[in-house]
């Protein structure tokens, strides 16, 4: 199977990268770095140190024996995106190569209008590229539980049977999204739909909750092939934040009440489930959507297992939402489909908070305090002067 | 009350601008002339000629006594769309100004594209704009009929309550938009409904029907005031291009059966509806919706009212349809908000479809035939050259 992953530096492009060049893939990547790019603007830094591409491949050679072709180039960019699936021509596509942090695309309007842009031409780009070069291959996009929202009603995957009126039909599932981000993944999906029903492309939406975890079995194997531990406030994700509190003594920092509930999910099970996605392809015009979520925590709960998991004191602090959503609402996700598929999920245990405990002690003098502090507000966006000196 | 028209220079923002200086807003245009453009770029023009914004502008001033401002600019260049709003200090904001043909949209790549960021990027600054400048501005936004698809349930006003599984939640109407234009609305859309719920923002989104007329009561004041009436196969809409074909003595094409229903609006209603939208805003915080509908027809059915109406003989040719979409469908659209506001709908009467007769004998010898064929085909957009020797 020729597999194209798109995003191939990123968090979890990587590992996944590496995850189906071990299980036989004919892996190709593609990036264009901009991952590397916003760090610069941000001042931030992975807690575990990555290696450029070239080293990162070299080593992936070396231990495996296997040499996998980069694409360097941006999918906002028609002729390259259409150049590079000619010459690959891969069975299927795993899309990973977004702007993927909520609290970036809400900094002010530069990065909203950033994140959309670049989320949606990159993919439109794709959708057409697949459709003029192959409509056979498969799409596999990365998309978001946020984009949901927190409906009063059981999350569906992607689709819903409503009936109205004494009629029935069987819908896309009504979102709600909570960022300029998550906006931008409702759009792809909506673009891709299209594309599907029109043109008979085939496609699977991973609508992924929280990632948590630092390691997969292959970026374990040699430092040069670890992937992002990001724990700054924009793109952090909150399980590796409390994590690294914990490690270093300071209060877990949970935002409002952590009555907000999410959806969570082991790197583990990530990288599994894209295979799965992979070897289980949509048919010619579907549009398949799975929630690739394992477990849903609220977040003050989460906080409560880093608490006792943790070996040492852990306080827990209460801090302001920079975020505006509900403090607490009902939240249920259907999560079969993966399941049927063979996934056998890793939930929030002690054993893997604790290798995460080990990852931070190994690097905790590369943590940035200061970056871990909520630096964007969902109210404040729209006119930072203004808006700074007034009650939220 | 002081009202900010945007794509002041095109179909309906036009009449919509004069109608609402008419009954008394203080009525500020703006317009980057992209319409122009289109036509030059696609070799048409409207029916009725229209004239330069100056010319328009001096004859509505001849007429009313009233100087309207007029903004040149394009909302995609956020300084200029806030120094505009900053400097005209509307209360509500009617918002024309995006690429609204499906066709154009399905052209290829390049137009899918424009189409979508021109659309999202213009709304997206809007957006900030509004909250930076003052967020009790009421946006009026155009949205289409398009982007609900044909779902074999009734289309509710943009909210419908759905009970699964013993629960309920009233939540945004499920999408199924028919082209990449119609999905930079439903773009649009959440987008909006994200601002109104996070910054406070009030809005009004319009749902709105195919529009058919040539004319309202203020354009028909003067030649000068004309508003565009556009036949092509591109910008055109079904019922301007039927009365063209009766009045020239060639046949009626509908696409495919025609089984294919839309929504239908008269213009003098358009131009109402908006009022009643303006005078009757959202509270903050709200994302209201209106179907902004008065009829649903089939095609084949208003191809037939044509042919009835019409003093001389009609032939109705069913061509295939460029489009993807169902032949036959379920469509029951609910549109009783902007009635209970007052609207006093015109339907699609004799007497109107007579004054079209009109209006076309008098320019029939500009009528560009060949301009009425479909030239855009939803299947072949992805790859031109590829498909245009298979069957479709």
């Amino acid at each position: 199977m020729r597999t194209l992953v798109l995003g191939a530096d990123g968090f979890l492009g990587w590992p996944t990268a590496l995850h189906l060049s071990d299980v036989g893939h004919e892996v190709g990547l593609c990036d264009n770095f901009l991952r590397r790019r916003y760090d610069e603007e941000l001042g931030v830094e992975s807690l575990v140190p990555i290696h450029p591409m070239d080293v990162r491949l070299a080593a992936w050679k070396e231990i495996s024996g296997k040499s996998l072709p980069f694409y360097e180039g941006d999918l906002t960019d028609a002729s390259f995106t259409n150049a590079m699936i000619e010459d690959f021509r891969p069975d299927v596509i795993v899309h990973f190569a977004e702007q993927r942090s909520a609290p970036y695309s809400m900094i002010d309007r530069e990065h909203a209008v950033h994140t959309q842009v670049n989320n949606v031409v990159g993919n439109l780009n794709l959708l057409y590229a697949i459709a003029d070069v192959d409509p056979s291959i498969h799409l596999v996009k990365l998309g978001t539980m946020g984009e949901y929202g927190t409906p009063n009603i059981d999350i569906e995957e992607g689709w819903i049977e409503i009936e109205h009126k004494g009629r029935k039909d069987v819908l896309p599932f009504p979102k709600q999204p909570g960022s300029f981000y998550h906006l931008s993944k409702v759009h792809d999906s909506h673009n891709i739909m299209f594309t599907c029903r029109v043109w008979g492309l085939r496609a699977t939406d991973l609508n992924q909750g929280v990632v948590y975890g630092h390691a997969t079995r292959q970026t374990a194997l040699d430092d040069r092939l670890a992937t992002r531990f990001d724990y700054d406030a924009v793109f952090g994700t909150f399980v590796n934040r409390f994590a690294i509190q914990a490690v270093l003594g300071h209060p877990l920092t949970v935002y409002g009440t952590g009555g907000q509930t999410r959806g969570l999910i082991d790197i583990r099970d990530t990288v599994e489930c894209i295979r799965l996605a992979c070897e289980n392809p949509a048919e010619p015009g579907e549009f398949r959507v799975f929630n690739q979520v394992t477990e849903s925590l609220s977040v003050a709960d989460a906080a409560k297992v880093v608490a006792q998991t943790y070996p040492g004191p852990v306080e827990i602090d209460y801090v302001d939402n920079p975020r505006v959503e509900l403090p607490e609402h009902y939240y249920r996700v259907i999560h079969t489909k993966l399941v049927d598929l063979g996934l056998e999920p890793h939930l929030l245990s002690e054993s893997l908070l604790h290798s995460i405990y080990g990852a931070v002690e190994r690097y905790a003098d590369r943590v940035d305090v200061a970056a871990m502090r909520p630096s964007v507000d969902w109210r404040r966006t729209a006119n930072p002067t203004r808006q700074a000196t007034e009650p939220a």
